[in-house]
């Protein structure tokens, strides 16, 4: 007991809880200890299989990257309306919303629709908004999102991501693509998310795969005036001698989607949340953007948070999590 | 407003944060709507193209359990003492734990160490209660440990997971293999998790890769008298007539770790637990035992549980859990 405390005061810094860990261990006959160190070892070299393994998942999701663009170019013609789908390929019978929407709801949701539809304009083209609507509803996004953006984001046509090549370091790009607009010049903006795929030398056991370590976006080449991450201030400025005032006008930096582009400016803008905003772009929004337009996979990711907050992730089996 | 209100009243089990969404949905022109629901067909096409690539990282998954083996295997006769590591293989100078504590509690432990070496069997086999001690340490299986459990436990000598063949209905299997012991005569106790990696037909859209849906234990043939999982009461009975007393004796179950491979005895074991345990076991304690042993992989899920209270998974950017 006497010793237990002493340990408490020499360690401070460690948890109780981890603490007597590390003492159950440090009590270890020699002769045992030395046998964990030997597993340890091994611990070391799963660690090293473990990044081969992840590098091929990797390769495999190139591969998948290809047999998902043909679906995903569909997707983006139907949204900016260059393309009209067949009745065929618009069949939705079973429709959950429709089914849940009581009788008389449905009625009134009719009338509503009539009303929008001679009120809006007679003939739009695609899916307006696609991409705002979804920015809108994705509070991750939304909270970056300002008023000053929304005009600037009617006008991005699709986003998509691109893999690393084999052999080169793992990474993934972004890509914003935008149809010409009076905002900026670029067709495409892009962010790079460069990982790390094999055990830090200094704590490999904490390798879970890859990892986002570093971003950089991209140059955008705004129109005269147009740029919304930087917002213009008059100051007056009085002289010293003649005691004449002149205005001065300089540039300071102000909130905007846009600075995703460009987050060396320290805003309240960490690299985790960063990080994470790439991320869930690549994982979510890209591959099931239609619902979050229809609200559906917001849905999902509300219970998969409540999930989570319960237990390390119950509910969630998905084996390529494992190994 | 009215409309709104109403709408509530109508779809009570809707939150009316989904709400707003099939709304918004339900508002839009009919020319519009007919599109989102060819994007929602595209939709499905990419939630089949993701079943195939759940189906080939299980694959992966086999091939490299084969690359793993060789590591396990050498984990098992270190931890079983049938092989003795050689200097070379339990070289391990950076210790964290040892570099951590305090000066003078490094001589407490050795004192302490001296005393528990002089104390325990002058000479232990390979590392003794490995696996129990992991048990004991990982909240999960703790709870489901029982004093009657923990002999039994001694005997545990590796726990291995096997994939389902390619082709197969996707599985795997649990197996905890025993030493000859004076509780059971089985050698391996097996579980069985069956798993669906199709998106399911009713709701596609929530399909986020394999799911486990079933699980299977084994019989297992207790020594006459040694089923911990099953306790005797004795009950005394009065014979209507004669007055007479006599004592039956009935089993009843109790709880014990054992009622994993036979859950159909529903005592406080839901089967969302089982998956989780059977999920841990394949995930986190096969590939990572000597770290629960140690106690750093304990450090680790902790701050990860931290992680995960907070937002949809920050810090996770395991990029095999994308797309």
């Amino acid at each position: 007991r006497r010793f237990l405390k002493l340990v408490k005061i020499c360690c401070k810094t460690l948890s109780d809880f981890w603490l007597s860990r590390i003492l159950t261990f440090q009590l270890l006959p020699k002769i045992i200890k030395r046998r964990v160190y030997a597993l340890k070892r091994l611990q070391l070299q799963s660690a090293n299989i473990e990044a081969k393994f992840y590098e091929e998942v990797h390769e495999l999701e190139r591969k998948y990257a290809g047999l998902y663009q043909p679906i995903y170019d569909k997707r983006r013609d139907v949204v900016a309306g260059t393309v009209e789908p067949t009745d065929e390929e618009c069949e939705w019978q079973s429709d959950r919303e429709e089914v849940e929407l009581a009788e008389d709801l449905q009625k009134k949701a009719a009338l509503e629709e009539k009303q929008a539809e001679s009120a809006g304009t007679d003939d739009p083209k695609g899916v307006p908004e696609f991409w705002l609507t979804i920015f809108k509803r994705v509070d991750m996004l939304e909270e970056m999102l300002q008023e000053h953006d929304e005009p600037i984001l009617k006008h991005l046509l699709d986003i998509t991501v691109k893999f690393s090549e084999p052999g080169q370091p793992m990474s993934f790009i972004l890509e914003f693509h935008f149809e010409p607009n009076g905002y900026f010049s670029n067709s495409v903006l892009t962010k790079v998310y460069k990982m790390k795929s094999e055990p830090d030398a200094a704590d490999p056991f904490s390798f879970e795969g890859p990892e986002i370590i570093d971003c950089e976006g991209c140059k955008i080449d705004w129109q005269k005036g147009k740029d919304v991450t930087v917002k213009i201030v008059k100051k007056k400025q009085k002289h010293k001698g003649r005691g004449t005032i002149r205005t001065v006008t300089k540039e300071v930096p102000q909130d905007s989607f846009f600075n995703f582009f460009n987050p060396d400016e320290d805003l309240d803008f960490t690299l985790a949340t960063d990080f994470e905003i790439g991320h869930f772009f690549r994982e979510r929004v890209i591959p099931r953007a239609v619902l979050y337009f229809t609200g559906e996979a917001l849905e999902d990711d509300e219970s998969d948070l409540d999930e989570e907050g319960e237990e390390e992730d119950e509910g969630d089996f998905d084996p390529t999590v494992s190994i």
